[in-house]
């Protein structure tokens, strides 16, 4: 295990450009996990992470030991920074001090979409996307497509909002929704408040794809028009609106209920 | 309308001390209302506000000075300040340059649970608390009832997230909730992942109470044995939980859909 001292040491510069940066990590197409929970759910679901990354106080911590005893089992490089070098990588508060540094999964969209997923339009929201991610992996849905406008799906905030979703999910990013749209083999469903079916009356016994949009100014004309039905989520208070990832959730969950029935 | 220019001015000292400082807004028992739409819900849902705040960009435009005639009409107080004095009050980037200050309400706590509610134990994340305001209103429901370590209601922050939900519920804060549940005349659900009951088997027709807990460490030992039901979310993947404002999605509408059919 490599000891860095030094906050000039090419690594170190490295990892804290990949901590601070989006653009770094979009570009080195790396990105970090933080946190034991994350790191888990990596090793069941993926594999071993590119590097691995302790604090000095982490190293006393027995799940910490375990992950970096896992990590080194396996080869990877593993690099223990003192406390307050650690501390400028990570975003966590009173985190543990286990960080990994993985490469981010490149997916080829499919030529057609033929079993359930959803489709992302112009989400702003980490904490939203990351919890349609789990909403998503939890309801057993196994495809995301996010618009070029949509967050960046493997950001640190995403990553933690998603408690490691990503790692059950073909994420797409950068994806020409209506190009997917009109290619789609099943239904594909968006939620509106002019809508005259409610979404507890459509059938999702089937697999579907489910259209979100902007937190403020909602789906796309252009892709709610491409939609093949429109659906409201009937409200019993004088509320406009929901949260997209709570909308989100009722339809995937309406869906899993129907599925299950 | 009054014109303040200066930072020196006594009222707008105040009215920095409210936007910057929780513990001054619950100590004067006052927040801030940022932007046209939480205005309008206000006036809609509530009546006129006890301050009407604007930037001197913001009188050209035209939502802004409907809502200005308003108050003024209702004999309101209105101030101007120039926009860089504006800016220090708001925490909206690029907003439209409108602040209402409001006097938080002060519900007394019923003796006995009768109506469906929201019992937080704990929530920390005023995203998901404004998020959970926000889908309770939708879902019809009038009272929501938060322990004391739960997040504060009235902070812009989870204003912002309930878009004018917390004008259309009753909402108890610093609630001792044990005692709540315990002389509750209705059903009190917890979701765990450990019920045998599904959310969806769940008789959902009547009345009932959702307890929600804390984002990591879930609802408290104590509440989860006074709910006199356990319901589980099913899932279909293997993630292990959900977001809990995702979770509280699906069981509201669960009982709308139950109550509607």
């Amino acid at each position: 295990m490599k000891s860095i001292t030094s906050s000039a040491n090419p690594m170190y510069k490295e990892l804290k450009l990949l901590a601070t940066s989006s653009q770094a990590r979009r570009k080195a197409g790396r990105t970090l996990l933080d946190g034991v929970h994350l790191a888990q759910s990596y090793l069941q679901h993926v594999g071993l992470p590119a590097l691995c990354v302790v604090s000095e106080t982490a190293l006393l911590n027995a799940e910490v030991a375990s992950l970096l005893a896992q990590c080194e089992a396996g080869a990877v490089k593993c690099v223990v920074l003192p406390d307050p070098h650690y501390h400028v990588l990570s975003q966590v508060e009173h985190g543990v001090g286990l960080l990994f540094v993985i490469d981010t999964p490149k997916s080829v969209v499919p030529s057609a979409l033929t079993q359930s997923a959803v489709l992302l339009d112009n989400l702003q929201d980490p904490g939203n996307l990351g919890s349609i991610l789990r909403s998503a992996a939890a309801a057993g849905i196994k495809q995301v497509y996010c618009s070029g406008g949509t967050a960046f799906a493997w950001s640190p905030k995403v990553l933690r909002a998603g408690m490691g979703a990503h790692f059950l999910l073909e994420i797409f990013e950068g994806v020409d929704l209506a190009a997917v749209v009109a290619h789609a083999r099943i239904p594909v469903l968006a939620t509106s408040s002019y809508a005259t079916q409610s979404v507890f009356q459509a059938d999702l016994t089937g697999p579907v794809a489910w259209l979100f949009g902007h937190e403020g100014q909602g789906l796309a004309e252009d892709l709610l028009q491409l939609a093949s039905q429109h659906v409201v989520i009937p409200h019993l208070g004088p509320m406009e609106s929901l949260n997209v990832a709570a909308a989100a959730a009722i339809c995937f969950f309406e869906q899993v209920r129907q599925t299950q029935k």
